[in-house]
Order: C-alpha cells, then structure tokens, then sequence
C-alpha cells in the first residue's frame, strides 16, 4: 500500500501543513504544481527533500486558482486544460530532474480532482496531457470515477485511491463534506479503516454496510491540526497489520 | 548564422506579434513560458508549429511579471530566481517532450535579460537553474555581459547574440532605447549590418567607428509595424551573401 | 437608448479593441476592471476618455481569471462572489473620482454575466456587492434573467440591455453563440432591428416571428475586424430614426 | 501617539498574524490591499473588524508581487504606479464605504515603503496617486524620507512613523534587517523605547548616543511567535506612561 499526501502547499511568504512531519509518513508526495499553491522555489524544496526521503513526487494538477485554492470549478475547455495539465507536469518535472529523480505519478488537485471524478470531457483532457506526455505515467483517481474510464480508454495506468478519514457511501462514493459526519477525525477508527481497506480491500458504508474498494494508495492530509497524528496512526495500523508500505509507481 | 526571435507572446484572449510569419524566417523560436506572456495552451501551439517548421524551441524565462510584459526589473532574490528559470524551463520543455522535440536553449527576456547583463548575482543564479537542469544546455545572451562570464564560470555554453536593428557604442554594448537613434528602421541598412555581423563579425558603432562583435546569432522582431518585413530582410541578405542559416543549438 | 461596449480590455502590454473609435459611438463604458482585463494604468486612460468624452463609466466586474478573459463559469462561494465585486466597483471608483466622476452602473462581464443570468445564488452575491457599495447604482443585465428578479427583491434597479447583432429566441433569451447563425454581420440588418428595438420595443426571433424585448441600452463591440462600422451603424440608425442617445445612469 | 500595524495580510486559503489579537492592540490597521497579500474576501473581513473595533482603515499599498510578498523592489514606471496606487486604494475603499466607514490613510508597504524612502521619483508617483484621490489622505512613512518630501512638495500631509523594535541609526533611520542586531525582540526594553519616543521624541542609537525621531505613530507586528506579546508590551507602556493612544486620521 501507498501512503499519498498533499505537499508544498505554501506559496512564498505563506506557510501551510507540516511538510517536515508527513514526509517520515508517506511513501507518495503530491507537489503543488503552481497553479493552486506551491511557487517555484517551494517547488524546489519540497521536491529535493521528498527525494532525499526516498519518498515518490508526484504532480498535483490543478485548476488556475490560487485565491481560490484550486477549490472552485471551472469550466476550462478541453484544449487549455491539456495544456495546463502539461504546463504544470513540465514544471515540477524540472525540479525532480534537478534532483536527480522524475514524475511518478499525477494526482488532480481539489475542485478538478472531483470535477473529473464525473465529467467525461475534462477527464478525458487531463488524460490527454499524461499521454501526450509520457503514456507510462500513472493517474492517481478515485475508483469507478470517470477519470478512471478515461485512463483505461486512454491506455494511461490509473491507480485507485482511498481516504480512510472520509465516510463512504454504499456505491463506494465519497459521502460529500457537506453531509455531516462525512470526515472522520478518530485516529483508531480511521487506522482500523485504513488497516481493512489494505488488508481486505473493503470499507465500512455511512449506512452501517459495507462495500468493496480497490485501492493502492491512501490519502492522508497535514494541513488541519491534528492530522500529522493521524497520517501516523494510518501508519503504524499498516505497518503493525504488516502491510508493506512502498510507492505505487 | 542563426536568427532568434520572441515567439509565443500572446497570452489567452490577447495576440501578440505575427508567429506565423516569423516561423518561416527564423531558426529558433524563444518561447515565452507563462511568466511575462504564453499561457499553456499559447505555448503548446508556439512549440508544435515551431516543430513543425523545423525551428529550434528555447525557453524565454524572465521575472514573474505578466503586467510588466517581463520588462520591469525585480529585485529577486537568487534561490527564488533560479527556481523561476527552473519552473520556467521545464513548463516549456513538457511542450517540446509533447512534441516529440526538446528545449533547445534559454534565452532569457526583458529586464531579466539587460539585468544580467550587467547583474553578476541575478547572472549566476540564472546559469545556476541551467546547470542544475541540463549543464549541456546553452545560454543565449548579449557578448561581453555578465551573463556570459557566470555561464563561463559555471561552466554552461554561452552564445553570443546580435542585434542589427539596434546602434552599438564603441564598446559592443547597445545603445539603450531611451536613447536617440538606439533603435534603426530601414530595412537595407539593417540588412548590411546584418550580413557585415554575420561575415565579418563586425558593425558600424553609434559614434562612426565599428566594434568587432561575436555573435552567432541574430535577433529580430515581429511585434512592430514593418517587424517581420525587417526580419525578412535580413535573412534575404544573408543567404545572397552565402550565409548559412541554422540554429545553434 | 443607451449605446454600451466594453472598453479598456487590454492589459499591460496587450491591447484589444478600438476603445477610441467606440468612445465617439457609445454613451456608456464597461470597464474592466482587472479581473478579466484592465491592468490600472490601462483602467486610468480609459476611464478618463470616457470622462473627456461625456460617456458614462461603469464597472465590468468578473470572475478572476485573467487567462481566460473572464469566459470560463466558475464556482465562486456567495461570499467570494460580493466581495470580488466590491473590490472591482472600488478600484474602478477610483480612477473615476480622479477624473472627477464616478461609477454609474455595473455590468458583469464574459461568464458572470451568463452565469448569474441563470444561477440566483451568484446573482444575489453580485447584487449584495451593489447593494452593500451602493443601492442606488444600477445593474445592467440580460431582461428576464435571474439577476434581474435578484435585484428587484433586493430593490437594486436593474437596467434591461438588448444585443442587435444577436438572434433571440421566441421566449426573448439569445441563442448560444455555439449554434449557426447567432451573431449577424451584416450592418444593416444589425442597425434594421437596433431601430426596431428602440422604437417597437421588438425584435425578429430566429425562427421567424418576433418577441418584446425591453431594452433601455444596446450593446455594441469594437474587438473584432468590422466591429467598428457595425457600432457606428446602429448609432446612425438610431439617430436618423429620432432615437435621443443617452446614458441611462 | 497611534499605534498601527499590517493586517488582511492573508491570501485565501493561507492565513498570516494574528488579526483578531492586534484588533485589540492598535487604534490603525494597514489592511492589504490585494497587490502583496489580501484577497477581497480577506479585506472585506478584516475591515469590518476593523470598524467595528473603532480602528482606522489605511491602504497598505504594494508592488503588484504576490509571490514574493511586495519584498521584492520593481522598476515601476511612475505611471504605473501611480494607477497600482490609485487601484488599490479604490478596491480598499469600497469595503470601507461598505463598513459604513473609509480609508483614512495611505501606508505602503514592504519593498515599495522601503524604495520611496530614497527614491523620490517612485515617492513622487505614490503621492500623486494620493492627489489625485483625495488630497486630504494622510502618507504614512518614514521621517526624514524622500516619500515625506514628496509628500510636503505636494501638499500632502505625511504622518511619521517609528519602530520601536528596530535599530536606529545615528541619522534617525533604520538599521538594515541584514545587520546583526538590527530587530529587537526583548519587550520590556522595546516597551521602553516606545515609551521614550512617543513622550521625549528620542531613541537610542545602535552606537549608543541617542537621536530625534518625530513619530505620530508607532508600528507593531503580529505575523511573527512573541510579537502580539511585544505589541501589547507596546500599548501598556504607552498607557502607563500616560499618552494617549488614538488614530492620527
């Protein structure tokens, strides 16, 4: 199993989540790419330390938004969203080839990471982008979204991703953040969680049920107060149930 | 001998200067990368057509100043200065991966580029993301600056680039555009100077002299009324003196 | 009749538009106001020809989106939305008091102004800004559209523009630009029903009946080759049929 | 004597100081003005705050350099910053007006306050900007400044300003944040400098004579670990001193 999370989220002057901390949890690092956070020379660090821990960067796409965080939707056609997406891949790929490594992977940020969850034509143009890029690179998405239909279409790996903090419906859809008790924020019933969507590949329902979820990656956050202690609780269920904790890509 | 020209310097709704005509004058293409002009989907047309004629592609880096046109000098400090001109490079070389070619050179623009002509610290730090990059990758800038000698220092490919439509002093320096006469419009002299530069190696200086001047290439602009005839001008007087074009990179 | 148009959309280095020509056609000025378009210097010029010329300035607020020319929808929250229309009439305020005048009415621009045409939630964000700057300022919007139900709960006065070179549909809304025959060209069929809706009140719908339309200002363009001519037609048209050309605000 | 300090100097999602503390320490709050910091949702919050703490609003003006937090100095053509001037203030004012109140004072901040120290074209263009918006608004700057002399060869009231936890030079100007030494940090003896130059209008040099410094308000901080500490250390010797402690505009 991956331990994935967001990463050089600061922009110059400003600070955000506790980077130093999540890089001794996660085996994944999803880099800002410019474009909802992360200016260059944010970029340039945190790529060079997730390198020197051994950890795998990866390009965290966004919407051009950074009042916005890359939260809002947009309707960007197809053609300027390929070619941000291919924009933003280039530019973090110049600091992982200074630091001696390359793009593993591309994770969607935010408000296009959900927008391409069900929207067949702005997935299909981040998909685009990879292929145009490098067909071996992999999509880090959500299961049975329809950014992973266009990845299979597409010939592009897409590789499953879980969220052991967010209530799951009984399709195996995220439960929106709107919707109370959507996030959970124990860290034994988020590391119990953690450990049986490794283990069994299944997840308790908001229902009470229970549904199937094929995921490689798990996503853990460092942003919010508490969430380090989390991310490592994540970690210590993994790693005690004795699942092996390696980059997917 | 090699003709460079400012490419791609539109930026989403706004167009700027006649790409298409100046493709079939030139040899390599700078490219603007998003920070002064290009937005991505600008870029990734600039870079395909550019490919497609055959142009060399280099990277147009300069200060992040969209409002400014590039053209407004910035105190930044040298770690933020070289991940610029990293982020900027690798950005633009996504669209040259996308089109089967690479990045063949940086040149950078505006303020960033008279800056380090005279600037040894913005200088090195600019040398510094080339080499942290590709140390293969050459620099194109002014004879004599700053630029050239960190790129020496560091041990990066500087080339040297004229001007035949801008009056030198004695020293080989441009006569600054604020300047009466800086900047000359007729054709046929531009022409002479141009081929004089290119079999020579020497122009006329502003004081009635002449400076030798060692450029391997020659700079011309399309965003002017008259620029691209200019531009045509000055390849046509090249080739009738046997000059042979080519990029040099 | 009013006579309005977009004025002052380029930015820093880029121009658009004939903003001379069309300040000798149009009562009032939409003004970008930097969102979309409009850097500050460019705002400054172009808010005080308008003055010079005894045409009204409004502010053409927008989302913020710079590379895309304000075209793209976003989903901008209710409190975003007020406060990114605030801040757009107070920038533009101030150039208008330098001149010795002010803000006489709003306008969205681009994806806005289609968005809050449909969508009550931003329409009242838009209209909350107004009234919270200013209740006596006027919004000029789409008629029957949800900013105008907006502002008449909110008892902003809301002002009804029509668009002579566009085809209207029987129940009175524009056809989508994406489908054939949705702009006209031609100047004097375009000046034909700018008459006619001036004086009727009517306009021909594009399958071949015609519907009321209550207009108090008509919309013309000046970035498009021929724009120009097509402006001053439908001002000569209005003129030589007695229609008395003022500024609604 | 005022106290006054930067505050709205977050960005969207990233947050900055401690606003809601200073709001009980200062009687005038420099509130970004969207150019280094300070989105609008941000500066409509933090000037209702403001307002309804009886704390006056002022422009904290800037570079337009949001990367780099308007720390970076710019070649600003006078033009233009003239209208970055202007603009900014607008888009502040419209939030004031909004609040039921105004924008009391003009303050720029970071590499701008610091180059209009010495630079009396750029001090010119700001205090143009303020002329032509509004002649009575108060400069907010340094004594002894080209910007102060701008200011009075205007007719443009500037209002000095002290710094109660930096290193005066024998000259009355600040020691360079380079220098060692040149930022205080112990409270008791920054309170007592505090003390001594809002009663005898004198400080302590770094070479151990003293110099006078005419202040009508005194800057404290909030972005930093210990500095609302410092700031109320700050107010209570002023209070206990007996001065009075309320907004110069």
């Amino acid at each position: 199993m991956d331990l994935n999370s967001d990463l050089g989220e600061g922009y110059g002057r400003w600070a955000l989540g506790d980077d130093a901390a999540l890089l001794g949890v996660v085996t994944s690092a999803n880099v800002a790419c410019g474009f909802h956070a992360g200016d260059p020379a944010t970029i340039d660090r945190t790529v060079r330390t997730a390198v020197e821990h051994g950890v795998a960067v990866g390009a965290q796409v966004s919407y051009p938004d950074l009042v916005g965080f890359g939260r809002r939707e947009m309707d960007v056609p197809a053609v300027e969203l390929t070619a941000d997406v291919l924009y933003q891949i280039g530019a973090v790929e110049a600091f992982a080839k200074a630091a001696g490594s390359r793009v593993r992977y591309v994770k969607p940020h935010g408000a296009l990471y959900n927008r391409i969850a069900r929207d067949p034509v702005q997935a299909a143009a981040v998909v685009a982008a990879i292929r145009r890029y490098d067909p071996a690179l992999p999509l880090l998405t959500l299961p049975g979204s329809a950014a992973m239909e266009a990845a299979a279409e597409a010939g592009i790996r897409a590789v499953g991703e879980g969220f052991a903090d967010r209530a799951y419906t009984g399709e195996g859809r995220l439960v929106s953040r709107r919707e109370p008790g959507a996030v959970l924020h124990d860290p034994d019933r988020v590391a119990a969680r953690a450990r049986r969507m490794a283990t069994e590949g299944r997840v308790e329902t908001v229902d009470g049920g229970e549904v199937a979820v094929e995921v490689r990656s798990l996503c853990v956050h460092g942003d919010t107060p508490g969430a380090v202690e989390l991310a490592r609780a994540v970690r210590t269920a993994l790693a005690d149930a004795g699942v092996r904790l390696e980059a997917f890509a």
